[in-house]
């Protein structure tokens, strides 16, 4: 195992994720953070930065949100930092950074945090850590509230760990964007930079694991895909003439009667759900546009594939029966990929003689869904290993609650342990 | 007016009227009947007897039933009759006939009377005459409940009455089948006998119009069309592979669900029905198959067509949405024509000598549909006249009920109205 | 008939109707517009004015917008006005006003103008009179595309005419707010002002007839009413344990595709539609909140009830099979009632002899809906009389849409046959 | 292990098996079988002989057939046996028998077999053994597809093994009728005759195992129950007053709908099936009554009542939204109750030891229902233990199949397998 020089303190991992928590940005809206990010990066001094649209494949972006909404979250972030020269590369929702560290011939190692935050209104209550000390979020209505401000303090610990180590071979950190859109995972597998990866290892705190506690491989994360469909039809006065119009909202009604009712599959557990339906058309005017988004997963790619194909049969069969046109677009999409044993165990020895792990466990479920699976499934078809690292973080409520928060001892426990790992690979 | 030396006496009608009504045959299965019509056509010494394929287009039936059901139906009226002559002509469903009395250049009036009998049993109760006087159905299950045996002899005792008579012109009656199908119509329409009418009027018995009533036009039919529905699919066990089924009931239940959705429209009433639903397969499998029968009426043709062309348009989407075949089969149809004022003016005039009749009514509506329709359009697309004209029958009880019944005195003063009326035109 | 000694000038009434086009507020939101015509009626001196919640039963108004919405319009009167002493009478949406003038024993003639807006933009068209000379909507997003600012005009130029004509009795101007919305007819006359009336008459202006044609009845509006539906379940994770939510789409969807097959009516035309459906609850969660509003409408009252009470039991079905709540509340409504023979007579003869006036119709058929049933049920159940008059305008483009415009010069032929007609019963 | 002084030949096994094949009997009509297995046990000397309504607590029986249906079954077994002294004492479908053996203090050992048959046409192809050996179904349309006449072998050949046998205590076999409706299993279970078991095995012949493999224990049955349900409106004419209908057909479609979004549930797999659609109305009416078969099963008896409970809520819910009545009752039912590991065990030791049996499993998964559980779940619940043996046999083509057959081989290894089990347990 190679020597590391130097362990971030504490203080240094706690400040960094407070101003990071501080100022939450959604999907493909992290101006700041990714500004904040790749200032960092310069002050680490690491051999390459790839930003926005280097760093991943701008086409395999999903769920990108308009123009508008792009450019209130891009004038806040002009409002907070001078360093327009680096805003400037991400306009237009080109987010995210891959930072490269050098060091001859040997393997490459990549370690990928998510850095997007949650449209949830945090909590302002004297009992809640972030409210109480100073650091709650000033992007009213959104907040960190799944820990990824601690996952760019691993991100960002880990590099400064590694940096000053001596080692050989490539060390790389993906600061993937949109995870919680599902939107940005795919984009980043598309891009170059992961190519070369031999060893790749995600990294989620908390999870309802207590601090102390280190999970060698999450697994089994849903397989997931979500569409924005629109239907859109012609209005009609619906009191004089009704069989003028074509009725965007059967179509809608029709569509999601029928999704609801894909059949279960042998196979394993699939979802379903139907949500955010909206149609503006006043009550008496046939409908001429309605919109809903839907989501589907699957234990595996395959069972998902299989409620997807029926959504859009469906999407398509309905818009046909109220002669309405159909859009359908896929605004995010996760794979499941689980993780490889050789990591895990890897990850589990290491994990033993790290300061503050008391605890150590090969593998858990997720349940939910996660877009590393596609950096994952990327590396591994190159024939290299992944993983995807739990690391205990003590949250006093659950993720995705606007009290959720991390014990911040855990953020040392994982800098500790994610360059250990890797250090002992690139050994 | 020409002479008329003979009209039957109201024995002769009620003896003939009776004589149907214990033998009822529902539509193209009227074997017996038709047998029975020839054979008094003979009689009568009609100058041309057109039978079964003869008489109609038999590519333009709708609603045939299978080779089973025409056999065991078949089977009856060969032991109710020797005529195996007649009886042959009308193997597979061609059932009608067309008896034609020329005398010389002159106009060519038509008479249309409907034959068939509906599945109806009818009332064994002590009050219901033809139970009392013994001549109540012999086919158990159906029955004459809409007094089409009334027309049967409408149609031979005004042929009676003309062919008797001195005149110059062509006097023709379409016994037609398959009317409460709404099958035969169009068929008779699609044959060569009506080319040549100048003036056709069709007949109805009871209408709920008291014996003594005359109606010169009853209009307002509601145009009509009548579908087979089958969904295709594919099976699978409910339990251990539903995912591979293709659900037929899935597919039937969308697409009934559509229909009854279907948008009033601005110009008018709309009706729409579906019916007689069927899937066999058991409950422990993905059903394979799923048929219903659906039923679309409208005021006009353009609105029935406006229903046709949903309920087709919901029958193919809702087969692609659930991975399906569907199948669709027109079995029924009937279209709006209203009555001729020129006809119903002079069918007025002669009621008010009819004896019997104390009433005379222009114009009432018939709510329901008809398809004598098609011939009356056949005949005024060719420059002729029709009307459809209604007999007051005195009925106890509603047409298409068990009790359904005739004022028998209605018989001598419909064949009376009906001969006097075309041999005026034949003058 | 008394002697009429003034009757406004075209200049007058071209310039009121102007200023009203210019400032147009939607249903329950007239404050300026009430403040205005509260002006005018104090100028004109009028022996009563009842405003706001004295003009009406506030308990009866339907579809009053929320508190925000109120406080935003009534922010906008509060800059435009400095007769806070009026504006202050309408807080809380109670706009409105009744105008009465007495000349001592005799009958009690009333007239019946509505006086709110659309949310429909304004053209900004050079070809938009409006636009070109001026006076297009100051409030954007909201315009008179009805006529309703002319109708304002009529009530006041009527009011003119009348209050400085001889005559005996009293004549009643009811400024009623929130026809649109189909909200205000009913409050109106469930107040006091209705009950002494013995002869009302309403007003609309063009509706497709040109300049110069009068109709003395205005028929067959459709009976109306307007629901919000809202159906509250439980959130769940769509994707960890969608078993633990309560739909609120799925209750929605279901009631909706219900409330569409309601079945088509023997007795004549229905008519139902659905719009703004609205789920805000992201995709990834089974929605607990799910809204949409539902309209139905019937030839007759019964009709329409048939239709309502088919909606009120989808809606409780629905909520009932999804395990949700269902909140359904009424926000429009409308009756069936059309106009007096005798009324219509007699505006028929006045208007034979108003200057400017080609064409007089006895009644045409209005298609649509409109509350002033209401207040003609009202005087009809007290054994008065009423109609409903149409005035010829000559829009250039049809109601409800950016470009509608009238003829001014119907201006004075409305004010001329509308106060006319008054002072002949008043005589 | 006592002294087992018989063991049927393969011949006697045979010949009883192939009796028994050639007259199958579907649920609650096994009259003839259970008449000849009564001869049998009389033959062979059983203690007592339970029959009928005192094998099982009939009020418990769940889908028995209609009156007309029992008779025609009952008159065919009449045809076929002269043993009316047994027959009598089934008439009204109190089919099935309990058989025991009693020597004296000791354990109680009981073995279950099902003996009903399957509504399925058999081959008669050549290559199929029963049709080119002359032991086909003489049923037609009826068919022991599923094994049970190896079945009710398993159980004759093992008493005749253990009732010459040398032990202590009591042993039973439970001759359960209906498994195939899932109907017979709560109702043998609900009798008094397993309540002193203490160790009870039931048998499945073939399962895909090839002969000589032998299960010690069939796992993981779903849960499951089957409804009737029936929808009761008011018939009306589609096209004259379709308002006045009250329209069963558009209940079952709403009802159909919703059963199939039952949600996923996040415990595991679910499974709902609607079959056998049907409504006789004509398509010209609104059907007065529509009825289905629903199926639900669940990985746990939990899983299986949230379905249940979902599949009441949306038949009673379809029922108000369309004003009909609603009937459901359940037809057929089943829990699940995985076997205990010490019999699992024992079979195992025995299974090694018996001649033919090539290969011992522990366990397999069964993925199908089995109403056997109720009788485990009843043992269990007395502080007993249960399993469900596979016994391997090789069947050609899958269970539930026209071509059905099994290895007869299988028969002997079951018989010797089965006793030698009890008898180890009686020792």
């Amino acid at each position: 195992m190679p020597t590391r020089t130097h362990l971030p303190t504490k203080r240094e991992l706690v400040d960094l994720r407070r101003e990071f928590h501080a100022f939450p940005e959604p999907g493909w809206r992290e101006f700041w953070t990714t500004t904040r990010i790749v200032e960092e990066l310069e002050r680490l001094g690491v051999d390459r930065i790839h930003v926005g649209a280097e760093a991943l494949d701008p086409d395999e972006r999903l769920g990108v949100p308009d123009e508008q909404e792009l450019s209130a979250w891009y004038e806040r972030a002009v409002a907070r930092t001078d360093r327009t020269d680096i805003l400037e590369q991400l306009a237009g929702g080109h987010t995210g950074a891959v930072a490269v560290v050098e060091r001859g011939d040997g393997p490459t190692v990549g370690l990928r945090v998510d850095i997007d935050a949650l449209p949830i209104a945090e909590s302002s209550d004297e009992d809640h850590r972030p409210a109480a000390e100073g650091f709650r979020s000033e992007n009213e209505g959104y907040m960190h509230a799944c820990g990824h401000d601690a996952h760019v303090t691993f991100g960002l610990g880990t590099l400064q760990a590694v940096v000053e180590s001596d080692f050989t071979g490539t060390f790389k950190v993906f600061f993937q964007p949109s995870e919680e859109l599902l939107g940005g995972g795919k984009a980043m597998a598309s891009g170059s930079h992961i190519d070369d990866v031999d060893y790749l290892i995600g990294a989620h705190v908390g999870l309802d694991n207590p601090t102390g506690t280190v999970v060698g491989g999450i697994d089994e994360a849903l397989a997931f895909a979500r569409f924005d469909v629109t239907f859109t039809g012609e209005s009609a006065h619906a009191g004089l003439a009704p069989n003028q119009g074509r009725n965007a909202v059967q179509a809608l009604v029709d569509a999601t009667s029928n999704i609801y009712g894909i059949p279960r599959h042998q196979e394993g557990a699939t979802r379903v759900n139907v949500g955010e339906l909206r149609s503006d058309n006043a009550a008496n005017v046939v409908a001429s546009e309605a919109t809903a988004t839907v989501e589907v997963r699957g234990e595996s790619d395959e069972l998902m594939e299989y409620m997807r194909d029926a959504v859009h049969r469906h999407v398509d069969a309905a818009a046909a029966a109220h002669d309405c046109e159909a859009g359908l677009s896929l605004i995010g999409e996760a794979i499941r990929e689980d993780s490889d044993e050789e990591l895990v165990g890897l990850v589990g020895e290491i994990a033993d003689e790290v300061d503050g792990v008391s605890s150590v466990r090969r593998r858990d479920r997720l349940g939910a869904s996660e877009d590393a699976t596609f950096l994952m499934r990327a590396v591994k078809e190159n024939g290299g290993k992944a993983t995807y690292v739990g690391v205990g973080g003590g949250n006093p409520s659950g993720h995705h609650t606007p009290t959720f928060d991390i014990d911040e001892d855990s953020l040392q426990i994982g800098v500790s342990l994610l360059s250990d790992t890797a250090l002992a690979i690139l050994s």
